[in-house]
């Protein structure tokens, strides 16, 4: 049996350590690098930090609304999972209305995905919307924004596979409707790297990091 | 706005259909293949495949202990929450005993790190083992198997990160302790991965899939 780290302040300092040196980091503003640290540290992939897109004020706006007692918008229970509650503001809502009662019906009725239609019970005004497993989630908000809901403070996405993931994120990117937001571009991402974009914005907010 | 597939089950095909048109299945054992398809789904990258390393047994052996109504233990909750209950055998267990009111204590006593100290508390004698996120349950895990625990029915790898992730899946895939076990080599791994695996075994004991 080959010895192995056990401290978990050595594995927690030794990790980020590692991304910070391999990671390229430098086209980043500091707010971002915190981000893409922190989901590059969920995923272990140090060259995702070349197809990272995102809004300049994407941090700003995010610290913002979670100061400001905004709720946390999931697309799964595994993005709502990967969320560290102490580390947000004390009273932060986190929601997921996928398992929703109504969201099998309405699914069905618009003929679309239960992740699709769960987007349609979410109050996007103000609110972090973090997006870890469909592609359909993802395109139905964007749909809304263009319907005249109200703006989220941030659009963290990371919808993942081979249909409408790389798409979905290609048209946050190119037109982000006004709206700020964090996304890794073609098919990779997951609700690991959701969450931990949450958890960088979390520890951020509470004058962390940096 | 791009058009964009609404129906759920031409995503799901078209899903499946890519994977296995890219994803260089041809090494792999007919069961072995059905996991490693959905893992690859699961993180949208079919280049992973080349890295997956496997005992020949541990379909056989994970879906008969499914069957046999063997528990599924996971690392964290990411793991349990991305595992489709529907798709499990009824009454199925799944459990995580990382948030155990013991596991803290334990692991300050022990100098580790809760993930490993929640592994003391795991019944692994013919259990599905899950790890989507600690290389230190890895470790543990197989320090456990040295230390004469009864063997589980299969073990599903995929610990994720910089520090101990490629070393204990080395560990596990260089001398697997005559357990059954499928991992992905290298520093990539997650709890969707993890749970995916779970999934494929539950759909190959339900005498889905192939």
């Amino acid at each position: 049996m080959r010895p192995y780290e056990r401290d978990p302040q050595a594995i927690y300092a030794a990790s980020f350590a590692t991304v910070r040196k391999e990671a390229a980091l430098d086209r980043f503003p500091a707010d971002i690098a915190e981000l893409a640290v922190r989901v590059i540290h969920a995923c272990g992939m140090v060259e995702i930090a070349d197809r990272l897109s995102y809004a300049p004020d994407v941090a700003t706006s995010g610290i913002a609304a979670l100061r400001a007692g905004a709720p946390v918008y999931a697309d799964c229970e595994m993005v709502a999972s990967g969320i560290t509650r102490r580390l947000l503001p004390e009273g932060t809502d986190i929601r997921c209305t996928l398992n929703d009662p109504r969201t099998a019906d309405m699914a069905r009725e618009a003929r679309t995905t239960r992740s699709a239609a769960a987007v349609d019970l979410w109050d996007t005004d103000g609110a972090i919307i973090a997006i870890g497993n469909a592609p359909t989630a993802l395109f139905r908000l964007l749909e809304r924004l263009d319907e005249g809901a109200p703006k989220p403070a941030a659009i963290l996405a990371f919808p993942v596979g081979f249909v409408g993931a790389a798409e979905s994120k290609a048209e946050l990117a190119e037109r982000p409707r006004a709206v700020p937001f964090l996304c890794l571009r073609g098919r990779r991402g997951g609700s690991a790297m959701a969450s931990a974009a949450v958890n960088a914005l979390a520890i951020l907010a509470a004058g962390g990091m940096q």
